[in-house]
Order: C-alpha cells, then structure tokens, then sequence
C-alpha cells in the first residue's frame, strides 16, 4: 500500500538484468559506450525522429533543467504552469541552469489552456530591455494534477509559442503514463506537436535513475553536453545509464510498465468513486480524491502510504501515485481499508 | 589491456549484489533510504567522525563543485594545484557553482608545496574589495600526476589555509588508491590534518556510479543540501547511490579493490622499468612512463588501450591507469607488447 | 508638459552646484572620498540609525538588485508586489545578483497586504529541500500603482515576514515622494517598521544619477561592498556620486523637491477630477487616471508627453508623473487642453 | 603631488560645461536622449566604423564585463594577461556577468606575446566536453605596467585568436593615452587590427565615470542591451553619460588631455632617470620607477601620493600615475623632493 510516490518503487527486472549485463567487460566511458549509440537509435525509431540528438542523466530535474537552459537566455522568460514541477519542485534549478524567470500561468486541472497561455504571452515580453524577453513554453504531461494533454492541446499551445519564436519543452517525467492514456504516437505528442526537447522519463517507471533529454532539433546538442558538463551531470560510467534506456524502451517495456501503473490507479480511482469518494478525472496513475473526514487515520492505522493534502472543512484529501510495481492486491488492501 | 581510466571498468561484484538486492520492495526517496543511514554509520566510524555528515551524488564533478561551492563565497578564491582536475577536466562546474575563481598553485608531481601555496596565499587577497578575496583551499590525492600527499603534507598546506581562516578541501576522486599506499588513517589523512570537506570517490574503484561528499564540519549540512538540489544532485531512488557506498564500504572492500588496483600498477611499473621505461614514482595505480619512441604502435596494434601525452622528441608518454578489474593477464599482456 | 516620468527631467541647480564644487582638486577614489563620510553622518541623522552604512551606486536596479542580494541566498523565494518594479521592470536583474526566485504576492492598488502576504508565505517555503526557502520580503513605496504605504502599513508586513525570520527590503526609489505625503519620521517608515535595508532614490528627485543604499543591520557591509565591486558598480570617482548625495540630503532639500512634485501631481489630480476623468488615489507624484476616449489624441497634438495605458473600452489611461521640475504652467496647460 | 591614479583627478572643464549644459529642459531617458546620437556619430566617424554600436556604462568594470560576457559563453576561457585588470582587479566581474574561466597569459612588461599565446591557445580548449573552451582574446592598452601594444602587435595576436575562430576585446581604460604615444589611427589599433569590441574609458581621462563599449560587430548590440539592464548599468539620466562622451570626443579633447597626461609622466620619467632612478620604458602617463632605499619616507613627509610596490633588498618601486590635470609644478616638486 505504498502509494506516496513511483519513485518509490524499485527498479522492474527487465532493468535491473540489463544493468548487471551491462557490467559486462570494459566499456569507453562518458557516453562514448556502444549501448548510448543503441539507446540514440531506439528513440530516433520509435519517436519518427532521424535527427533526433539523445542524451541521458540521471535526475528529472536535471533533464528539465538542462533542457530550458539550452533553449533560452538569462534574460528570457520561461511560461510554465503555476504549479509545474519546475516552478514547484526543484529549487531553482531551472534558474540556476538558465538564469531566466519562470512566469506562472494559471489553469484549471493543472493545464495551461490557449486563453490563459495567450494572456500571457501578451502581457510579457513587450517592455523593451526593461523587462524579461520571451523565451520559451514548457509544458508538462502527465500534469502535477495528474491528467494529460492531448496531442491536440499541445499543438495548440505550442503554435502560440511558436508564433512568438518561443521553443517548447515538455517536461515527461511520466510521458509514458501519458502515452498509454491516448492513441497518440510518441511524435504525435512530441515534435509533430511543437515540441522542440522533451524530457522522458525512466526513473519513476521501473528504471533506477535515467532520464533521456531527447532535442528534437539538434542545433544546439554540443551545447547540451558543455551544459551537463559543466552541470556535473555527465556520467563517466554512462554505459549504466544507457542499458537502463535501452531496456527501457525495447520492445515496448517502458509501455508496459506505464500501462500496469495506470490500471492500478484506474483500479483505485474506480474503487473510490464506488465508495463514495471524489475523484477528479486524472487517467493515468496519479490520483487526488477528496473523502470525509476520518480516513487518514484508518488508512494510515491499515499502513498506506500517500501525502495528505489541504482540504475544505470537513474534508480530507490525498495524492494517491500507482507505479509499475503496484498490484491488485495493494489496491484492494487499500480500498478494504477505506 | 585496457588502461585508458580506472572508470573503463564495471563495477565490482560485490556492489552490484548490492544494486541487485536493494532492488527488493518500496523505499523512501530522496536520501531517506535505511541504508542511508547506514552510509553515514559506516563513514562515521571509519573516519572517527561521529558528527560527519555524509551526502551522496553519482559523479565527481557534481562531488567536487557542490563539495567547494558550500564552503566559499562568490568572489573568493579556492587555491587549487594548477593541474587539477577541478581546474581543467569539470568544464567550469566549479564557477558555475561556487562562482569563485581557481588560483593555480604550481608544483612539481602534481602537488602544491608549502613554498607555492604561501606565495599564491601572500599574493592573492589583500587587495581590499578590487580583487578576490581568499576563500579555500582545494588538494587532490592521488593527484593528476599519480602521486599521493602524505598526512603530513596535508596537514602542512591546510594548516597555511587555515591561518588565513581558509577551510580545506580534498578531492578524493581516487581516494582509496591513496589511503592504501601508505599507513594514515582516513581520519589522519582527512580531518585530523585539516581537511572540512572531503570528496569520496566510489565510481573508479568499482562502484557503477556514487560518490561521498564527506563534510567533517557539519555547519552547512543543510546548505549542502539545498545546493545538492538546485544542482539537480538529488538523486530519488537514492537508495541504489546509498547501496553501492554501503558495500563498497563495508568489511573494507573499498580498500581491496583500491589495493588490487595499486598492485595491478605497480607490477606494470616495474616492468615498464625492467624494459627499459622511464616511469616517474606513483605509488598507486596511474603511471606517466616515458619511452623510446616506436612503443605506441607497437602496444596498439596489440590491442593496448591508454592515453598518448606529448613527449619530447624521439620519445613517447603515456598514461596507465589500472583498476579494481585489472589482471596480472592483463599487464603481463601489456609488458609482453613492450 | 513632459509627465512621461520624473526621470526626463533634469537635475536641481543645487544638486548640479555640488559636482561642480566638487570637481576642485583631488580626492581618493572608490568611496573613500570626504563627501562619502559626510554623506553617510546626513544618512546616520536623518535616520536616527546611528550604526547605518551607507554606499552609493549610479542606478535604481543596481541599488535594489544589490541590496537584496546582500541578505538571500541562490535557493531563496524574495516576496514582492506582482506589479514591483524589481519584477517587471528590470529584466532579471534581482534574480541575476541574488540567484533567487521573486514570488509574486498580489493586492490591489499596488500594494501588498497583511492576507496576502501571510497566504504567500504559507505556500512557499515549506516542501524541504524540493521548493524554494523563504528569504525575503521586498516593498516598494511610493508604489508602482502610485499609492504609497503608512509606516503601520510597512511594519505590520514586515512583522509579518520577521515571525518567518525574513528581512525586509524597501525599494524607495521615490522614497521622498512617499516620506513627504504623511508624518512619520524617515525612521519611521524604515528601520522602526523593521525595513533592514533601503534603496533610497536620488535621480528620479532632482540628481542626475544616484541611488544610496542604506543597510540598517551592518552585519553584512562588507558583503555589500564585495557584490556592488563584482557587479561593477563601484564608481572610481565616487566623489560625484557623494557631492549628489550630500547635497540632496541637506537642508531638506530631497523634501522640498519631492514636496514640490506632490503638489503638481496633486494638482494636476484636482484639475482632471474636475474635469470628469477618474482618478485614483495616489498622493504623490504619480497618477493613473482613465478618462472618456479622444483625450489621447487632443493632449498629443497639444504636446503633451505621458504613457498610455490600455483601458477599458470606450476608455482611456495614462500614466502621468510630475517631478521636481514640473510648474504650475506644465500643469494648467495640460487641463487647458484636455 | 597626486600620483596615485589617474582616477584622483577630477573631470576636465570642457566635460563639466558638457554636463551643466545637458541639464537644460527636459530630454529622453534610458539612452533614447539626442546627445546619445551625437556619441554614436562621433565614434563612427573617429573611428572610421559607420555600423559600429556604442552605449555607455559608469565605470570600466562593467564596460570589460558587459563586453566580454556578451562574447562569450559560460564554458569559454577568456585569455588575458595574467596581470589584467579583469584578471585582478575586478573582483570576479568577468566572471559573474560571463560564466567564463580566465586563462592567464605570462608575458613580460604587461604584454601578452605571440609566443604565450599560442602555447596558451593550444593547451586550452581541445579535451572535448570535460575542459574549457576557447572563447575570446582580450587585451589591455595601456597595459598594467604602462606599455603599450603597436597596431602591429595587436594585430597578430588578434589573428592567432581568430585562426582559432576567436573574437578579441580590448581593454582601453587608458586607450587615449595608448593612442597619442604612436601614429596608429583609432581605427588601426582596434577593428583593422581585429578588435571586435572596445572598452573606451573616459572616466580617468578627464570625464567624471563614462566608458564607452564600442561594438564593431553589431550583431550581439541587442544582447548587450539586455545584458547592460540586467547588470543595472542602463544609466535612465543616460544623457549625463552622453554629454560627457560627447564633450569628450569632440574636437580632439581626448586627445588633448591624455596627451597632457602623457607629457606629464615622461616629465616625471626622465627627471628620474636624471635622478638615477631606474625607469622601465612605459610612453605613457604610468611609470613603474625603481630607486635606492629611502625616497618614500622623503616623499611622503614632502606630500607626494602614489603606490609603493614590493621591491627587492634595498631597493624601492613605486607606481606613479599622471593625470590630465598634473602640472609642471607637481611634476618638478616631486622631482625636488626625491
């Protein structure tokens, strides 16, 4: 019943007998080893991407931040939501990266819409040397409120950017529990959409520590390597790395792995509503229903695991994260509870 | 005979049994893993230090520039060895984190003397606000030239640190390979001698990728952290950094893989002598032997893997690094090309 | 007619007397010129804060930029105003010297309050090592909605941020503007309402170019000293910089000027009121009235200089700002043709 | 007898009427002002560059930092002498505002030379993603110990840089003196030489705190704009700094006045060379002498400023700087007292 974080979770066995057969013998360092050059050509396949430019580190927000500073200037500012992972959760890393100003926009469901993003494109930029220039959109699915963009949205969102000049980043630390909600291909979703760096994550989804930063547009990828460098995020023993991405995405694991995640957290999201509970709609594995008051105690006294959020009098609410490791029973031991 | 680095290896059998086993169930995130805790036991009691605080990171530049950036201001400077490793092989991660400058302290073999660190310490500093002010000291063990300080040295330079109010850092990306060249303590070689901060490495000595940022001085702990973070260094499965430190730590292994790593190099420096090699003295497992010229080719076409460095004419220079994973084989194989 | 801002006037004659006086002879350069003693003697009065340290710099950005610096770290959330002029209108100049994230705290009319401040600070600052640290509190009077604070107003804030362990910065780049409208003591408003450093405003009052930044709690001078030189905001011949200061400082002179602006500002207010435009209550020298369409173009062929401002339909704004050197003639001629 | 800097004079009398006279009426603020058309006109025509871009900035420090950063990026080393003032005497400046590492260049009488370049250009730059990059050349006239480089000079180091693909700045806090000490045309000892961007200082020549960055390629012009503001150098009264370089490069006043200088301290030099002093060849207005024991404590008591600089046994070395407003008679007195 552990349902705090996917990051929670271990590694699924497909990656961890990829890391020991990657233990193999010598093998050139600093991501020169022949499993990147696999990895490079397993992405360009799968995401219809010839030119695509990979590289691997081993945190999200590295990616993320790594990812914005490669595409904007100290003076350029990035429009993300108002409670984007990069604007919440990592410590000003995506300013200390890039130097630039987050500016928030406002959305219901944890998504940016065309009104909210044009508002902003508008009302920021336009002051001369005064105040920030534009500099880019970054976007994020899965959302920090757990439901997902369709390719359609995304094409929108980022054609207001792109009218502007602006890049665009999609922060997909779950893009694969993304993915599997919808029958969009992964260049669907990506650069078919607008998306000029997207930022795939492993970790949460059975890998132990990899995140692929894919530039769609490699114009700057020797850029890129100076800035992870010089970020102390190139790993010299990378070929770790690199089996964990290629196992990742060989014949369809990493889709697999988020396809588990979601059922169970569908399974629970179902389990919820049935008994009364408030689910807003979130489809892939990450919930945050709203109950009576009085089931934290039981829930935690049954030994579940999850945060607790702020709720209106008489309330309770929760983040609720499935992984790829979750199982029936979790979830039914947690709705037996409930 | 691969000898190019000791991060050509893979990581030790041990460790990876390690990474295999802490596989098993959920754990917490983002250093609050069980065996983090143990980490810091193990670190405590080998270094005597019972207040140490122990961070862990997966490369050594991210060990190097987190491990200095927490110690000094924006406009000091850290007085490094003017071929150290922090100065020419991290790409500016240092500045990018510390903002410092690095004052190059020349010396012979790789390491700062107490004539070379006093001149730089009496010329740098005393400007009022027009130049830097001093900020740390910084050593490195092995050093680049493959020479180890001894505790006394250490304790010499960090004590002229310190009398201008400097605290002391050491790189010990190849740590172990200098512990066990000599008969110091790690507390003798490290905060007994006046070292704050001390970066451990794992990742060359048979670990797939950890290091230890060891701070002796547990004041900026918490700094330690937030800059870990914002550096994108925070690992959430930490708990597969924690476990590769816990066994590579754990019933001394990390100092028998450094031994075999040491013993590998000296066996191929003697027989470079034997054959008539010029091998300055390097008492751990990377050598500089200097040769007749004709030696590149002939090691190359037998499959020798190393790094070239300029010679003087009509003689060659290599460097050969041994690992934890080098054989007699191997080196047999390497002096046989000879 | 030239209401564009108070920086497109010139400088007082008493203020231009002081650098020609100033230029006689030779003087120690970097601020250790006699008049920067003198300056900071007025400050010390003036303030009844006999401990103050005072340093000069040329522009408003670089004393706010440099002042919060001084008291933040890179991984610190500063609390301002959504409309501040360290958020808008200096092109991440705050963020570029502190590192830190500017958190925008709304409110009407310009100025920030007691709710929602206190909401801001409960939202920020309390995820661990993840979000941002609380570091700062930043007011600006007289605000950029031309409204100025009380001195209750500004302590009750910064109580509010102290109980948190916050500084408080206050960006007083019209600081005579705001001081002149009621009664309390320049102490009053600053350092007895808990402000911990103060840009005070020169140019934009009757100088041709400086700004003093007073730090009430000297325990970070030296700081100070260092980040205004690796800015480059040190001035060699800072004896022009001081000749301004001191002669702005004495005998009431920065009153009388921003006195002298107040009523034309008022003025102006009266005569627009009366003539049917709306016009917000804004007691110094700044207003924003809104007016039926068509003014716009009548005030323009009339020569009249000002920001338009979007408005309502059928509406229009402006931005109007009197300065030390408006007269009643500017004023009337402006109502004349509205 | 004020031999200190030339930063202890105050502004010429052409400049202060220059400054007085900007005070009339109203003018545009943030750069936009008429004279500021007038600087730029100047420039181009002086120096023969009809795209070059000019702004102005208060103090040198942020004209070389400013300059440089926008030049370079953060993983670039910047090649200077080792005894530059952006080395030494701009307390991280250069850093802050670039990212970029200083790589110092040996050379003897503060000139860099082909040789020390070349051997510095071609250990810097080629270890792939793990060193630094080669990112600029900047040079210094007059140099730290009063020399100066010929056109000539400058332009082979200017092209070792640009075989490299290298753009070169320079340093010319004293450019007007280096310039009346030979026949080479502005022109011809900067773009028709290589420089790229130019440091103009006006400050120690007579202005009272004005340098121009010249860019003679104006393709970053915007990007300096945006760095000026976000370093807070955008001067809003700009039209004090443009009426100062207006006065300054109009009818040949820089010339004259650092001529005057210039005159001074040959004056100086050659009464002690008269006096047995050893006086390094510098043709400018700064002089390195060296002399017997005993002359400071004489010089000081008959009212002489200056540095006195470490010297070897028994004997003393000053550095003494003359200004545009020396005197015969301080020249003489000095001369006297020694």
């Amino acid at each position: 019943m552990r349902f705090a974080s996917d990051n929670t979770s271990g590694a699924a066995p497909e990656i961890m007998a990829a890391i020991v057969k990657a233990n193999e013998g010598y093998e050139r360092s600093y991501g020169a080893d022949a499993a990147m050059g696999r990895v490079t050509a397993l992405v360009r396949e799968i995401f219809e991407a010839p030119e695509a430019v990979v590289h691997l580190v081993a945190t999200g927000t590295a990616a993320n931040a790594l990812a914005i500073a490669t595409h904007v200037q100290p003076w350029d500012a990035v429009f993300c939501h108002q409670h984007a992972h990069i604007a919440e959760d990592e410590c000003n890393a995506p300013e200390f990266y890039s130097g630039a100003k987050l500016v928030l926009v406002p959305g219901d469901h944890g998504k940016i819409t065309p009104e909210t993003l044009s508002a902003a494109l508008a009302t920021t930029g336009d002051s001369g040397v005064h105040g920030v220039q534009r500099g880019m959109l970054s976007l994020t699915t899965v959302t920090e409120a757990g439901t997902v963009y369709t390719a359609s949205e995304i094409a929108t969102l980022a054609a207001l950017a792109k009218a502007k000049g602006l890049p665009c980043h999609l922060d997909g630390a779950r893009f694969a529990n993304a993915l599997v909600t919808g029958n969009a291909s992964p260049a669907e979703l990506t650069w078919r959409a607008g998306v000029d760096v997207l930022s795939l994550g492993g970790t949460k989804n059975g890998c132990l520590g990899v995140e692929a930063v894919i530039l769609f547009n490699p114009a700057r990828a020797w850029e890129f390597e100076l800035r992870r460098k010089r970020g102390g995020h190139l790993s010299s023993k990378n070929r770790f790395l690199s089996a964990q991405m290629e196992a990742y995405l060989t014949d369809g694991l990493w889709l697999r792995l988020a396809a588990r995640a979601n059922a169970m957290g569908q399974r629970l999201a179902r389990g919820l509503k049935d008994r009364g509970a408030t689910v807003p709609d979130a489809p892939a594995n990450m919930l945050f229903p709203e109950w009576a008051i009085g089931q934290h105690e039981r829930l935690e006294t049954a030994g579940a695991h999850y945060y607790r959020l702020p709720a209106p009098e008489g309330r309770e609410r929760a983040r609720l994260v499935a992984s790829w490791s979750t199982t029936e029973t979790d979830v039914d031991r947690f709705l037996d509870a409930f």
